[in-house]
């Protein structure tokens, strides 16, 4: 039970207030390109001249997107920054500023609030990006967080990650384990406790890491296509294989699943496959690309990336997604991890 | 009462499919500078090289901000971008893309949220700007619209339009007559019918105008100081006064109510300076500066900005908002317009 924080419901401070409270708890860190930030119209930022700038927004719902008495407002605040770093760091671009459009219910404490913000700001700062400006209104309903991230990508000519970049031959690679986030989840679904594993889960479900250095490093290496993986891997593999018009073969005892996760669930590889919100990066590389991209992996002391299929020609009826499983087997696979709206899956 | 349209509710149609039929139907207008839009992680963008860019973002919540029975989808479309490129056009801006970030219940028809992009790429197009991207996520408790908007002033070092930049002597002014919307507003919660200015005022409360042209004519004539009228008179104003620390004095006879709404409404001093969502640009300027604006508005043919006061040095507490009544006495006003949070003043 999370013990109710001090401060004032927000609904009896003053607007100007809340919002001046919050700019001081944000204020530390400033850019030197940000010459607007919060307290007028708009933000004004100017980018380095010629590069490309990636934009990309994702809004968060109350009792869609998360439970506020399963997570704290500073990890909220985290988590909410996070899923869109990781947008812009599938694109193979640097996070540079984020607005916020914040909708309270009006009963948060305004501590909570900040608290919010702060959690959202300590990781702006660890990637150097600046919360540059949003609004505050009044959502009777639940918390809506809407966030949009904006990053400066190479100059113009030069490539960024795409979906569509990927070749028959292509090796299938992720950046990590995948199943912990879902993990997570569960142990709050089911108020699971004793379990050794809880803590990585949780924070691997509360406060993801958007992958933001290993998509710079990626792309250095020459890997041209990649999409993060925040639906799962049967969520999302289906739409590189769609943009690109291609076929995935995964090799199911390739996927990375944690022991912590394989020893707990029953269906583990349900949870690594379809959980979805793990965050990490999945990519697409030629063999001599992805070898390159290991080795430098290796040598700026990051776990290195995992293959886990390859890309091939699509079928007759277009781009398939298929599994070999472990006793060799090859089968299509239903595409579909999280899906807000149609027949769920 | 609005007759509901066709096709069937969102909830039960695929959510690719759905994004695909918004693509389909805003994809004939694309920008060159566009490489990228919907379908990525995030759209790519490259503005032109060493130009200022504005970003602004607000989120529209239903039974706050809007009710559906009132307004048509296609007509909420254009309300929700109109806001956000008028707070572009206070910097004094060129609006170029958008991310909208929908939030919805699930029952709408599919045939209504296409029109409510086609409502909003209608808008969009007008002022040549482009819907580059956003999401759909699932909103059980009522519709959320956030939008984002970005904008391209001129190279840095050169001014934009701010709430900062008003000096004492200079003239007050707004772009049109205000009240209308808050009329528009009243005819709903009314339900007031036969009433000659109805059409009008509706239009102006449905589908405002961003004032985006105005604003590139006041920067062009010298005009530094500028905040866009959603809060109202008495709530934008202070904010100019706050941020620029300068008392203004308006004269009650100087601000431009139309006759329907005098006619009508026995509080319609109130509507106008505390009505808000006007989307009127409120400006301040050098008597010469003024005049250099009106003779620009008037060689292109556009209604010339009126003048309603007059910034001065603040008072011995700080910025002070003051009003000449008909009768000549001198009144400090209690700021407020539209607020959302705190003691409803």
């Amino acid at each position: 039970m999370r013990i109710p924080s001090g401060g004032r419901p927000v609904e009896e401070v003053d607007e100007f207030d809340l919002i001046d409270s919050i700019q001081r708890s944000i204020m530390l860190h400033k850019s030197t390109r940000l010459s607007l930030g919060i307290g007028d119209d708009a933000a004004v930022w100017t980018p380095r001249p010629g590069r490309q700038i990636v934009l990309t927004t994702d809004t968060l719902i109350e009792e869609v997107d998360f439970r506020v008495p399963w997570i704290e407002y500073r990890d909220l605040g985290h988590k909410a920054l996070a899923v869109n770093l990781s947008d812009i760091a599938a694109m193979g671009a640097t996070p540079r500023l984020v607005l916020v459009s914040l909708g309270l219910r009006g009963n948060e404490r305004d501590r909570e609030v900040i608290e919010f913000y702060q959690g959202m700001n300590g990781l702006a700062r660890q990637f150097r990006t600046v919360i540059a400006g949003g609004d505050i209104s009044d959502s009777p309903h639940g918390m809506v967080i809407s966030i949009t991230a904006i990053g400066e990508g190479p100059p113009k000519g030069l490539p960024l990650l795409t979906r569509s970049a990927a070749q028959v031959g292509d090796v299938i690679a992720v950046t990590g384990a995948l199943g912990l986030a879902a993990g997570g989840l569960r142990t709050y679904l089911y108020d699971l406790r004793n379990l050794d594993g809880r803590p990585v889960m949780r924070e691997h479900f509360d406060r993801p890491t958007p992958r933001v250095r290993e998509a710079r490093v990626l792309l250095r290496s020459g890997v041209r296509a990649a999409i993060d993986l925040s639906d799962g891997l049967y969520g999302d593999l289906p739409k590189i294989c769609a943009a690109s018009n291609l076929s995935a073969l995964v090799d199911a005892t390739k996927i990375p699943v944690p022991s912590s996760i394989r020893w707990v669930f029953t269906d583990w590889f349900d949870l690594a496959v379809r959980g979805g919100e793990d965050y990490e990066l999945l990519f697409t590389a030629s063999p001599a690309v992805f070898r390159r991209a290991c080795q430098a992996f290796r040598r700026l002391g990051m776990p290195e990336p995992i293959a886990i299929g390859t890309m091939q020609e699509p079928g007759a009826d277009g781009p398939e997604h298929k599994l070999r499983k472990q006793n060799g087997q090859v089968e299509v696979v239903e595409p579909g991890g999280f899906v807000h709206f149609g027949p769920k899956r």
